[in-house]
């Protein structure tokens, strides 16, 4: 099993919202997910611990960092067999690993371990964390943090012309429906607390830069 | 008077937390703040508008940047001369923009016109905004959103050895003292409200962080 420490290794390149501080995060998460459903804990700590490892490998593009499950599935298989795991278990961990970013298509997760590291991941855009790292992401991307939806946006998704998209946009567009994708009993219990936190966080953050409250 | 539309010219080298979105909150904030004061509206429109006009002119330094105030008064003296505005009044809103970054020693707010843009752009770092704001800041230079304080950080402000300066040593160093700055009633009854939901959001998201919800 690799340890806490060797991982950190892996996420030097890392960006301020996949980095290993996010890791850390969803393995906390993942293990208390893993312990309250039942899940075997050392395929949920190797994958949790592996599961953005090439995300941000040097030189990613746009591409690379979309398929960045992919590769890290794959740099996990050769960690583990140089740990001297079996194929088996081994293939569990790279499931979880390709599964975590399932949307409408792909990979989805199918066992139990691959289900817990994609509700940890999904816990993590949520709360107070999940606004966080939503508002980083954007402002790192020359976003704003608030400007008002248009009537068009809030019906559809689609900005008007010339309308920025901010993180109460993605918001709106996204974090507001994370919490309908989590597959465990106790990450949904989890979610549905972050969820309401956000909405409190993002119906404040509309009330303050309107100047209401 | 200068339009909105004229001011957002002044602001197209901000950096994101001193961008034009931050002033139109400002300006929003001390409106209010200046109609339920009985404070001179004209004055304070003009001092939220101009308040960092300079604050990120090209070519600024850190040092320049520390000095904003000042270059922004000057600013504003000749933006408002131009506009035909008499010497007294001129001279109002600079000492509200030269005040508006009043610490332990400067320029103090005087006028009432001062204590309110003082007051709105303190209101600023305070709730989801104040958050938000402090996260984009510090993610921008490097920082982690949450690491775990020392004991030595919680007693003294300063961090031990290598210990990363997160944007939650941030709220706890700062952000959780700028209410009792606050000079103006109405100013205090936002604070009071804005600094209650920025506890609530750095409690959340610490318990998050540690895993514990």
């Amino acid at each position: 099993m690799p340890t806490i420490e060797q991982a950190r290794l892996w996420y030097q390149e890392a960006d301020p919202v996949h980095d290993f501080e996010h890791v850390l995060r969803v393995y906390r998460i993942a293990e208390r997910l893993a312990i309250a459903e039942g899940a075997d804990l050392e395929v949920v700590h190797a994958a949790a611990l592996l599961h953005d490892s090439r995300g941000s490998a040097p030189g990613g593009s746009g591409a690379e960092r979309l398929e960045h499950h992919i590769t890290s599935a794959q740099f996990a298989g050769k960690v583990l067999l140089q740990e001297g795991w079996t194929e088996e278990r081994i293939h569990a961990v790279q499931h979880c690993i390709r599964a975590h970013r399932f949307r409408h298509n792909g990979e989805k997760p199918q066992s139990l371990e691959a289900k817990v590291l994609f509700d940890a991941d999904k816990l993590d855009v949520l709360g107070a964390i999940g606004a966080a790292r939503t508002i980083v992401y954007g402002a790192l991307d020359g976003k704003p943090l608030y400007t008002e939806p248009s009537e068009q946006f809030i019906q559809t998704g689609k900005e008007t012309p010339g309308e920025l998209h901010s993180s109460y946009h993605e918001y709106l567009f996204k974090l507001s429906k994370i919490k309908d994708l989590i597959f465990t009993e106790s990450g949904i219990k989890l979610a549905e607390s972050r969820h309401a936190f956000l909405v409190q966080f993002y119906e404040e953050l509309r009330a303050e830069c309107r100047g209401e409250r």
